[in-house]
């Protein structure tokens, strides 16, 4: 800050760092035995934990967990087919591509909506499905070189964001309601077995209406195999304790500690007792157990599945039995025998319980392998072993203990069967051996099931299409007992009986259900009742969302179909008088080339050339009439389009008028300038105030109804034509038609769209979400200056997220039109239930922190000895090494069960439509009035860190040289040189990492050199 | 049609096809048992085809391999890491987030040039590097869920398309000539095997100079192990050829059919001839052969795999040596072992070959594999099995021909070592038997290479630093013969080596190389001669690259770095008299919402509320006065701004000539007002043509030097603006600056940026490439209203590409600010590369079809029988049959060596920068210009379809209803109601998948209902 008139270098007051790239003038050099040793240092792959460093390691270890930042990632790069093949995929037949959908768009409420109404443990198959086997078995986008969707992260995301925020789950309003429901909804039923079949069946029949449903569980526990046998890292027992509280909002009751077959309680017992419908979700509760084990114990190192899980997930998980259990000590070489996916649980939780070596002993070759791929991998990377064609043959046993094993040699035929070579045989050592070998149903249990009868493969005999039994009508079953051994197979079977018990009960009471299509009702929770009409211009709108007068209004039809999806209302394409009908030219319509070169749906933009409509007005003018007669209840709106003059202007707003339209919108901005015509239209006239102000005039003069003035944001100031349409009489106006751009040129310095053989292009309409930052600054500035005017606000409006925005610009109703051609109509059902979500959050003082239906960011305690440590190469094995001593030394013996949550009272009103808009005006002002005395500087989170320094490079090179980059940890850090400027924070990939927090020593500028003694100017 | 007022559903002409998605009121039902079937039908995963399947099938099968679409993906997700740890892993420490920033800039040359400055075998590795050990092992995105970039697939990508290119190498022309170098660069190199060490040794020794290189090598084929023992399904001898074509374009001479050892050919003779040093890159040419395979032959069914795989490379690489090889005729169970690499290229191998069960046994455990996974997981999705913990111990025999294996069982020990049990075997039958125990050097060949030594592991003797033997310092060495067994690892040895021959060399000429860093030259081709200097404005730029008067200039150090990175011009940021000075508020940069929920670097836009310099107008005077010091020949103009008056806009614009700026920006559209100051200054100004005007007029009354106004987009037309700076005497115009937005509000209706404890915001000047679409209109409409006058273009230019079009649209110069803002400032060596390229590809006949760098479309025959199969389920296995019966048909005896590709020649002279100037100016105009009877409609390539019916659902809902859906097959088909709109190809997923083509029959528009024979205005 001296000045040094004639120094070299008087004004290089900062140093650019030496971690900055620079141009290589020569090619890199590094020898490949120095290389090779260095590379170890940034290793991030295959650096997870090995099996020996995991004991009491029961932290999630599911590679397809995501963060919200990988959600909004992975449900972008999803198509949404057509025909989605992910549906086809999943056994509940779950609508993928809607919640995927709603994640896409922040509305992670309408996510789990969507996931409960057809799968109502949707969180805990979200965790557990194998979906390489399933839902993504099918997607369209493993036919492209980035792979199909990881769907169950997905789905796990969402519902784990709706169970954060504690909503019970209710009846579907609309249904009869329960005191109106006749005396067969009051039938008792009986279910047996509280896992994942059980607890589908349930809710379906609850959501009928059912009433009187009890589920006996022998366990203490609930949950079933979901709790005793799936581990913790997989799955904890909080999910399955939350998806039970939503099933028990509905009324269901639940008894524990009653087993089947114990203390006479029986499925005739149960009889007696009255029920009329028994629904069978008991699993496979016994073992099978080779011959070559018979009377081994666990004492002696023999464990099979069924025993040895559940002692794993007792000691596990928190809450699951307030018991002290501990976990099974084992240490050494343990065998697993098997190759299902039990098996590779019994693996990995071997690890976890002490073990050093872990070997899983098969049967067949890898490639006949039962269990799913995902399950292998985990164990994989935990370096499990694995042992292929084997068959156990004995087990040595020394001083009362397990000490190895002997296996026969097995090998594939010809024919793909396998067979056994009973002469070759040899022994392997090992300390414990756990059998994984399946399971099933014998007496006393298959006894207490009767009449239920088993078929050939150990299954129960039923109809598969109703899950009903063979041999009693009133006794359904599902799940394991059916032969259906996923969790979502259960489910499902649950979802198909549920049905099925009705049809049965109601045809038991002289009422046959007489749909051919089955009806189960939807998910539904509070934030469903909330009311999102609105009362607008004097018009009542059922919802604020509207199609704007574009391509997704080509035609009647369409708008017909728009309606039954669920929008509030419809802008009708423009029409003209017959003299101004026009034709369009091809190709008119082109993707945007603002979000870099994306392909596929989800266009940040499109321009188009397009004109107004095709059809004549006499056709708009009939199918106005017939949607208002068909759809009363929704708004439509008629858009039209003259020249500056007045009798047309007059006679077409009559002919809108008698047409039944509830009101006008005048194209006065349609970027084209139509000028085929003689006279100027559309923009030509909307960006002058004047011409504004006549045609409002004339309009107003010549109909009663409501009529707006649709802006073009091509012009200096918009706030000054919407005084234009004000002043002329308009109702109110629409803001903003599309920009006007050229979108791009290819190669050969032709545009695209071009037409014809001399390739000619004109500048089109940019729409969507580029164009939405200009429709909020419109909006808002109309309102700031026109407090009163009705506003219909439309650009780039793609979410409840962005139409909330506009609301709160000042816009009563919001037009939308690109998210519509980047997916189709449905969306609207997205916009609902995130409108709706949002104005239930503002109920409840607990969710006012969120943003949006983002969480916030939880406080993290870390343990000081990782501070420092970046998670990758030796960096990264010494956290290791800390977090395995820590692990060790562990007392997991703590697992008191933890009050039950009570959902939070909403202690406000539920907010309504009118109640947003405007809300951000107060706020919005000239930049003289934001404050220079309170200023912020950023700070980075260790936590979060992935080391790219990103932040390094853009403050270095577009900032202020105040974040230095460790060339080691490659952790960036934050000097006092920060202005708070915020492009770091602009520029990390990762959401959180980096905050803005206020200052805390006064900003005092760096001004460079001070004026000279005498200045230049003097 | 037809008119029918009162009908039910007069206007209903269409109908919405019933695939289009609904909402669903109730939940969905199909029972597990039908669901289960049903997903079959769609199943994508899980249907590559199996071994057995596979039989003379040599496609390419490597999972990396990238279309256009993926690549673009995969470079937009990459960070671009400051100080990327992919580089460290790399042996050849090839800049990879450089290549990979140049792909996403669609500059496919500029990302081959970086490939192939630190790797002349660039394309090999790309396909054959072990990535996930090397590049990938520490990509910083592992640590985020959506996983590492696929490093080698972008690689191969960027490689392929420049060798489709077909231009030649050349040395770098800043070199000193190869006439004007010393004797000692013609000194005689013998370089021993023509595979990838010697291939880079000596590409490096040719850059550097030297004249007189001979490649000896003993096949008549070349490139060593990549040729002869890599599959052609992972690598193609058209690859190998390509990369040796590089290195012989630079003057290498390759003598085929001279094997060492054989003929008296040894080193010493080498020696004897006069050569001065000598390199030798002859792998590990002897087999390892166990014991017990003494004596077998190929006749009795066992190979080892240096006999198998070259083999199987004759018969099946096109190209590779005319040869009528046949491929080695496997049947039955073949038997591979080992687990290293090479053994899964020949169990792969062994399928093709006619293999129907293949298994790979080894003596370790899984985990302990030695082979990378990449390779693993080919021959698991073949179904290859796997045999682990198994030893040799015997051939069993019946006939002369093997027919089974006898093996040891191994046990892993508790130190981690393995064990053999020599009382416990087992016998399997088999077929085949292939031997991948690794390789050697025996004698004669390790004779022939004395005086070099081998150590204790038999690898050469040598310094790792040097790769010089430590017997003679003639002699250098690298690859498998020094154990570094990867392909990359040689290269990198070769690489090393060239530099140390060349030390060695130099001194023995006696002129020592002093520098003590390695000058290895980098890739160079014609493309690097191309001038893109400009004239403009009266000036000379020496490229058209400029950073905009931005946060990229906030100091005189910045621009003084950007500078030395390659850019052509910087505007200063702008500066004030001393009374004008500003502070800033914060936060103040923030990230665009116009793309989506994206994080992280790539942002399409930036929103600011930043005011000008906080600095004075002494420092940047002075800055400037030092700039032109010390970097004479780069343009540097200096941005003011003052309130509307003439006495400071004239001290301040004399104050700025008298700095020394070759050019003075008026800042006419700052966004933000300067509403502190009293008086309007920025876009207050400059959205008024007079004031525009005077202040022109004022500053061509103070000042020579050029001057430009930089004009705001926020005005309603801004050519008119331009005229009045035109016509005030401005030299030209800078369009445009920012454009006028509020980037969003946050859930509390926040808007972000806001400041203070009120959280108060204002309007912010948007910049990105969602502003292009605008700027491009700005610059294109200024240039059709004023021909001749200069435009400085600003506003999304982020690539050569978007430059490209600015320059087409009329700029002479282009400014950037956010491109840098998401990365730094050596984007601009991308810029210079995809510039020279275009301009050098307009010279080319051959190259003018190219989109761009994109090349176009291949024609591609397909087999008729393959019509109307989809890619997924039944169909997908219906087409493996079809492929796998026409492959086994297939006569694989073909193989003539095609004729040398020459490179075309330049037809037309490289065109210049000017000459891009205006190129599209003609082709723009009004809509009623264009074409209507010249139209299009959309065709669907069957081949490329991924079946999501994307172009379905935005026809049905957003357009014609013209494309209908297969409900089975999944293909989309177009029907004669097209219109052309092109909203399909907008949101196709696909590049290519959907074009438009001319209409065959006239366009008639649906005009719906033609006029009642009574209209209503009369």
């Amino acid at each position: 800050m001296v000045h040094t008139d004639g120094d070299v270098s008087a004004v290089h007051d900062i140093e650019i760092l030496s971690l900055n790239p620079t141009v290589h003038k020569f090619a890199t050099f590094k020898p490949t035995a120095v290389s090779k040793k260095d590379k170890e240092n940034w290793a991030r792959l295959d650096h997870c934990k090995k099996g020996c460093e995991l004991k009491n390691d029961f932290s999630d270890v599911k590679p397809t967990t995501l963060t919200e930042r990988a959600a909004l990632f992975e449900s972008a790069r999803c198509l949404k087919c057509a025909d989605a093949p992910c549906q086809k995929g999943c056994p509940t037949q779950l609508d993928i591509k809607s919640f995927i959908s709603s994640i896409a768009t922040k509305n992670y409420y309408g996510a789990a909506k969507t996931i409960f109404s057809d799968n109502p443990l949707g969180l805990t198959c979200g965790m557990v499905c194998p979906v390489s086997t399933l839902c993504q078995y099918g997607c369209n986008l493993a036919a492209a070189e980035e792979g199909p969707i990881n769907i169950g992260g997905l789905q796990q995301f969402a519902t784990e964001v709706f169970k954060k925020m504690n909503i019970p789950q209710i009846r579907d309003p609309s249904l009869t309601p329960l005191d109106q429901l006749p005396e067969s909804y009051h039938a008792k039923i009986a279910m047996i077995g509280c896992g994942p079949t059980t607890i589908s069946c349930a809710t379906f029949l609850a959501r009928l209406g059912y009433q009187n449903i009890t589920i006996f569980e022998k366990e203490e526990f609930l949950g079933g195999l979901s709790s005793a046998e799936i581990p913790q890292y997989r799955l904890n027992y909080d999910v399955v304790e939350f998806e039970i509280k939503l099933m028990k909002d509905l009324g269901v009751k639940i008894v524990t500690g009653k087993k089947l077959g114990a203390d006479g309680f029986t499925v005739e017992s149960l009889k007696k007792d009255g029920y009329e419908a028994i629904y069978l979700g008991i699993g496979m509760p016994d073992p099978k157990v080779d011959k070559v084990f018979e009377g081994l114990t666990s004492a002696q190192g023999f464990y099979t599945s069924k025993e040895y899980l559940p002692l794993v997930s007792k000691a596990s998980k928190a809450g699951m039995c307030g018991c002290k259990s501990q976990l099974p000590d084992l240490r050494g070489r343990v065998i697993v025998l098997g190759a299902g996916d039990t098996a590779f649980d019994c693996a990995t939780s071997a690890f976890r319980c002490g073990a050093t070596r872990v070997t899983v002993c098969f049967r067949r070759g890898f490639s006949d392998m039962r269990a799913v791929p995902e399950e292998v991998d985990i164990a994989k990377d935990e370096r499990c072993e694995f042992l292929p064609y084997v068959l156990p043959k004995a087990v040595i046993q020394r001083d009362g203990r397990v000490v190895a094993m002997e296996f026969y040699k097995t090998d594939k035929n010809e024919d793909g069967t396998y067979g056994v070579d009973e002469d070759q045989f040899f022994r392997i050592k090992c300390d414990y051996i756990i059998s994984a070998f399946g399971s099933q149903v014998i007496s006393p249990i298959a006894d207490a099931c009767k009449p239920l009868q088993f078929n050939k493969w150990g299954t129960a005999d039923i109809d598969p299409m109703t899950m009903q039994s063979r041999h009693d009508e009133m006794l359904f079953c599902g799940g394991d007992l059916v032969g259906n051994g996923t969790t979502v197979e259960a489910v499902n079977d649950g979802k198909t009986a549920s049905w099925n018990i009705h049809k049965y009960l109601q045809s038991l009471h002289g009422i046959p259900v007489l749909s051919d299509t089955p009806q189960l009702p939807n998910f539904f929770t509070p934030i469903d009742l909330v009311d999102i009409s609105i009362d607008f211009a004097g018009l009542h709108f059922p919802n604020p969302f509207g199609l704007a007068s574009a391509t997704p209004c080509t035609s009647a039809a369409m708008i017909r179909r728009s309606f039954e999806q669920g929008w509030g209302f419809a802008v009708t394409k423009t029409f003209s008088l017959d003299k101004d009908l026009i034709t369009n030219v091809s190709p008119r319509i082109v993707r945007g080339t603002t979000s870099g070169h994306h392909f596929g749906p989800g266009q940040g933009a499109f321009l188009n050339i397009e004109l107004i409509s095709e059809k004549t007005c006499h056709y708009w003018c009939q199918a106005v009439k017939e949607l208002k007669r068909d759809f009363p209840e929704k708004i439509v709106i008629a858009s039209i389009m003259c020249g500056f003059n007045k009798e047309d202007w007059t006679e077409l707003a009559k002919m809108a008028e008698a047409s039944g339209a509830d009101a006008i919108e005048l194209n006065l901005s349609c970027p084209h300038g139509m000028s085929e015509q003689k006279r100027p239209m559309g923009l030509a006239c909307g960006q002058d105030k004047e011409l504004v102000f006549y045609i409002c005039q004339w309009v107003r003069e010549a109909v009663k109804i409501p009529f707006f003035a649709k802006l073009t944001p091509n012009v200096t100031e918009v706030k000054d034509i919407a005084k234009g349409a004000h002043d002329g009489g308009a109702t109110g106006v629409t803001a903003i038609n599309t920009v006007s751009g050229l979108m791009g040129l290819k190669g050969d310095s032709n545009a695209w769209p071009n037409i014809g053989d001399d390739k000619r292009t004109t500048y089109g309409g940019i729409s969507g979400n580029a164009t939405r930052p200009m429709a909020l600054r419109a909006v808002s500035s109309i309102r700031r200056s026109l407090p009163d005017f009705p506003i219909m606000a439309t650009g780039g409006a793609d979410s409840a997220d962005a139409v909330i925005q506009f609301l709160h610009c000042g816009a009563g109703v919001v037009q939308i039109c690109s998210s519509v051609q980047n997916q189709d109509f449905t969306v609207v059902q997205d916009y609902i239930t995130g409108l709706k979500t949002y104005l239930y959050m503002q109920s409840r003082e607990d969710l006012l922190q969120w943003d949006g239906q983002s969480p916030p960011k939880e406080a993290k305690e870390h343990n000081p000895k990782l501070k420092g440590l970046p998670k990758f190469g030796y960096f990264q094995l010494e956290r290791n090494k800390i977090e395995t001593e820590l692990n060790q030394s562990k007392d997991l013996h703590f697992r008191e069960n933890p009050p039950p949550k009570e959902t939070p009272k909403q202690t406000r009103p539920v907010s309504t439509v009118q109640g947003q808009v405007n809300r951000a005006i107060p706020r919005i002002g000239g930049h003289a009035q934001l404050n220079r005395q309170q200023q912020v500087v950023a700070i980075i989170d260790e936590d979060l860190c992935i080391n790219c320094g990103k932040c390094y490079m853009t403050c270095n090179d577009s900032g202020y040289q105040a974040i230095t980059f460790d060339a080691k940890t490659h952790f960036a850090n934050v000097t006092d040189k920060c202005t708070g400027c915020t492009l770091c924070l602009s520029v990390c990939p990762i959401p959180d990492c980096i905050t803005m927090v206020p200052r805390q020593i006064p900003y005092i500028p760096d001004r460079g050199l001070e004026p000279p003694t005498q200045t230049t100017s003097q």
